[in-house]
């Protein structure tokens, strides 16, 4: 059991810390596990491709506390989604829809509880915390917070995102097409360039472009002992094809 | 309970970790809580303010281990704080001052002990760290560590700061204004500009500046969607005004 | 008891949550420490003089995973070394190698088990983190997993290393030389520049550069209130020298 979090709060900034002391107030003991604190600021759907790639190799009864939330405060909805044994928490703008569409079977609630005090901004804090940490130290939804969804209010289907949706610390370039259904001889074409498969880093040469299968299944784009993002040009939102 | 660490250590820093390893020997099992290691580097005054606004939300048994300390080695005397239930151990530069003057009670005595080893540069680890452990191990100070000071030797004062105290990754800039006291309608002055209240960012247009109260109580410039940092040129140390 | 990593994955980077996921799984409730994931990325020698100099003070009985890897998912080998009585589990790249020539005495074993599931680049979650966790839950090598290896296939020796080889936030430079057999009389040389030894930062003036010994025995270079790096032009892999 561990509460996984997966914001764009910033690993560096002061965010993270009070979310977790209402964590280790509300379910103390339970283990805390950063995700990430540095998905795409504002960029929902980049989020909601990332998060996807991620949840399964997480244990059934994880509790995600889920926030890319350029709308906080207005109008869209705060949700509770269970999809396939895992329970993720954050707001009903798109994040959660990718991974709910592509699970066997999934369920939402709307967050109808409101606590004391609920800052305009900082949900992550003041709302998705407390929920989380009651589903990790109970094991269920607290009674009278939720009402039944018939789903969720934005939705952007399961399918793959042929998209850059991460760059990582080294420069490499994440996309949201899930390797598995790409046959290894397609040249992945970014602008006027081509890129071919590699297995491993350590088969191309120092210096040299390539695609491969990430940790996360998804197809990156990489270079050997190098930022293909600085070499390329490469940033979040940039449109990837297939020849 | 839970120990709290505030300082500007760096978070992707290899100092973090040797503090924790101190304190996982000493306070095994005792929640350590990152609050912030990205406090403005040398800056002690905006680091006070910043703590200040912060700590109220913790829990009253908490021990906050705290460091931004650009005279470590020299002669400033080292303290811990008891103030309103919580417990602070850190530098006497003025680094606890402004929780302590707002506090309703507070306490402070001057650290004695000195570890066995103690590097000249690193007074987070082998002094604060150990201190902070046994204050969260045993509920009190250990016996002749300490002895009672009238009061810190380097006071800042309660009083809000009318400056940029931080700067968060999505490049909002946070002041030292506490916002409970400042009128809706008053507009914050930077320099030439004026910026108006809104309560939360989705109530204005993309890329729009405002200030709004943020979820540490303060007074925080701001811009949907964008970075207000960038935009309006703004950094730790540069004044505000109200009009 | 702690599970310790060190790593170039970046603190800010979505891999380090992942090997954490794999660590509360098979090791729960057994503390992980992030001493560093700011390694210099694919700088091998100089993550090996890192590590080396922060291992001393950590208990006899923690596993440290360690990874800086280039040349993973190829033809390099993968090790646990038991050094004075601590464990590390990594590659067989000469990360390991200093700190194990500089130990007291130590063994080696090639890991020669495979998880179900081996990514070719992320032996760090896949391979380490199973092995790091069944160490320090059981407090032994796991049966059949490891053959005894004569040595590692490369070492660095535990020579000090006259370059820089970490720069922190701060814009301090770190060498992988131990101050402990310098005289305080040396002239740190830098190109056309000559640095004096300093007790600690407040010793000099604002603004001016000295070397010391860092807190963790290494010669360092550091600007009292200023980044060394950026006024003296330093980086990773500059060399240094004495006179």
């Amino acid at each position: 059991m561990a509460i996984v979090l997966f914001t764009d709060f910033g690993a560096g900034d002061l965010y993270v810390g009070q979310v977790k002391a209402v964590l280790q107030r509300f379910a103390p003991g339970i283990a805390v596990i950063d995700l990430l604190h540095e998905a795409p600021a504002f960029n929902v759907r980049a989020g909601a491709h990332l998060l996807a790639s991620m949840v399964g190799r997480f244990a059934e009864d994880s509790v995600f506390l889920t926030a890319v939330d350029p709308g906080v405060g207005g109008a869209r909805n705060a949700v509770v989604v269970q999809a396939d044994e895992r329970w993720y928490v954050g707001p009903d703008n798109g994040l959660l829809s990718v991974l709910a569409a592509r699970a066997a079977k999934s369920d939402c609630r709307r967050i109808v509880w409101q606590p004391q005090q609920l800052s305009a901004s900082f949900h992550g804090r003041d709302l998705f915390a407390p929920i989380a940490a009651a589903l990790a130290a109970h094991g269920e939804l607290p009674e009278g917070w939720f009402e039944h969804a018939g789903g969720l209010d934005l939705e952007f289907g399961g399918d793959d995102l042929p998209e850059i949706i991460y760059v990582d610390h080294y420069g490499n370039a994440h996309t949201g097409i899930r390797a598995s259904g790409i046959a290894r001889e397609a040249s992945l074409v970014l602008g006027a360039r081509r890129l071919s498969y590699a297995r491993v880093f350590s088969e191309v040469a120092e210096g040299e472009a390539f695609w491969y299968q990430n940790s996360q299944g998804l197809v990156e784009i990489a270079v050997n002992r190098g930022s293909a993002a600085r070499l390329l040009g490469l940033k979040v939102g940039d449109g990837v094809a297939w020849a």
